[in-house]
């Protein structure tokens, strides 16, 4: 038998600084952006379209990152593993997180890429465009997975992006197996709808043997099980996973979880500006509420008010305390 | 007689990456800040206090850079002449400056400090309190002051944070001596109280002998004269300047012009956030109108707009196209 862990969740991802920038439609197109999707572009092609960006600001980001400081920020407490270099931006993002109160001890690199940015591209619509330079994020492995902070997590946070860098892909396998020989929980989230495309067959087959808790936008769902009835979706992944939660924006979450579904409402806003982080912060409400053994609505709702607060702003770490805003919302007893 | 400007205005200033955080006035207490006011730290302090500075965003800044930034947010034509590294963050300043729209060609450094940022501090009362690690931009001298780009500006604009350093001492004055050369204007902002405290001979001097359009706020202007009397100070500085735009934060500003006193107030503002950049994009609006000939009280109205919008969020470069804001408020006729 495990013992208590010391932490609520780790999370794995790519470590990478936003590079933020409102747009137009007509300029999607000229560059030919797949729009409200993340694709990764290389060194050169970051360069160019860098060059042709509007001016911008620049936050910490990953989603898996988002993720582990929005729980702390809910009063969790978080680890992180990601490769950062050991540049000006690798300094922030570093910085970032554990001013936010997650654990984070990756080593840099020290040679190599430089640190992963992600130019988003934010339209009218509050809807984001990415476009990722993975750099030194590609240079995790499986020798950065640490096995004792996984071990000591109730949770083990895996973000689908990995799965795009073959490293990465044995890092992300490497601490599913540690969590599960320490007796945690394995939650992945499925990150993008193009991605879930890109390794349906390696998802599916990931979801169904070693994810406890699933994440994922109906888009990214429907893509996973080739269909286009959310119905469907639902029964399939209710026989695969212990917990699934699928966000479907502003129509709210549906909570699957062996032969109970919940249906959770969105929260309310009062502005929509970047939905930028949204899932990432929805996941950190859901795995808060669900480490401390609450009810899965009100997991779902803790997510849900978390999402609501980072779409009302540019970037996808909380400009506020999120544990205040739950307490406002929800009580103390939270 | 010289020919037409093909620039409006060109600033010079120190080129610097903001990283804001917001915090509270214990924070300030514990480490020895100065509210409100700008502090220049060195490389050592800059590393230990963002240690312990929360979570932030990065932004470009520096005062005449944001000025230039506004300006051309507003259509006008801007230069600008300041100095970073050839490092991550000496990119984001100059494709944030020339993505805006700003002429920028002084050259980064190769070697020595790294480009400059400044540590701000935003507190719940909207206040930013500044510390400044001046880096690359100490390197600023009269080598990179471009001569061509001066003459052809209608007006050139310094900050007074330049006189912290006797290099960019030495530019400052051989760009004064080139504008008036080339039959051009010279504006000068005071900056920060401290600063004015810290050069108030020369100040006095400068103001006197080279500069023809003042801005500087009530406690600066106090400072440089050395009064409590806000009338005694609007007196003197009649009769060393031109024109000088005195601003009030809510109270309005206060236009000053041979026998002429111009009372324009505040623009209303939604929400105060972040009163970063209020100064800068006041003298940027003021300068719009000044170089189309538009009677002062409303080029000081076009100020007030440019400095309502950037106290409204995290920053100090305009989230908005101010041309928009500003037709939407005055009119196409502007």
């Amino acid at each position: 038998m495990s013992s208590q862990p010391t932490l609520d969740v780790v999370g794995i991802g790519n470590a990478i600084v936003d590079v933020i920038a409102k747009t137009d439609e007509a300029f999607l197109k000229t560059h030919g952006l797949a729009k409200a999707a993340m694709t990764l572009i290389d060194a050169e092609r970051a360069e160019s379209l860098y060059g042709v960006m509007g001016a911008g600001i620049e936050a910490s980001g990953g989603s898996a990152a988002n993720s582990m400081a929005g729980l702390a920020s809910l009063g969790g407490r978080a680890g992180f593993i990601g490769k950062v270099r050991d540049d000006q931006l690798g300094g922030i993002f570093a910085h970032d997180i554990r001013a936010t109160g997650v654990a984070f001890q990756t080593s840099a690199a020290t040679s190599g890429l430089p640190t992963a940015r992600c130019l988003i591209f934010v339209t009218d619509d509050a809807q984001r465009t990415m476009q990722t330079f993975l750099g030194a994020s590609t240079d995790l492995g499986p020798s950065d997975v640490d096995e004792a902070m996984i071990a000591s997590a109730a949770v083990t946070y895996l973000e689908g992006y990995l799965w795009d860098k073959p490293q990465a892909k044995e890092a992300f396998l490497r601490a599913a197996a540690a969590a599960h020989k320490a007796g945690r929980k394995v939650s992945l989230t499925l990150s993008d709808a193009f991605c879930v495309d890109r390794h349906r067959a390696d998802f599916k087959r990931l979801v169904k043997d070693h994810v406890d808790i699933l994440f994922a936008n109906e888009a990214e769902i429907l893509s996973l099980y080739e269909t286009s009835n959310f119905d469907e979706a639902v029964a399939r992944v209710r026989a695969d996973c212990d917990v699934a939660a699928l966000t479907r924006s502003e129509k709210g979450a549906v909570i699957v979880a062996a032969d109970k579904t919940h249906t959770v409402a969105a929260e309310p806003i009062a502005k929509l500006v970047d939905t930028t982080g949204a899932g990432d912060l929805y996941a950190a409400g859901f795995l808060y509420g669900y480490t401390r053994g609450l009810p899965l609505p009100v997991a779902g709702r803790i997510g849900a008010i978390a999402a609501a607060e980072i779409i009302g702003h540019y970037g996808a770490r909380p400009e506020v305390k999120l544990a205040d805003l739950v307490t406002a919302k929800l009580g103390a007893a939270v």
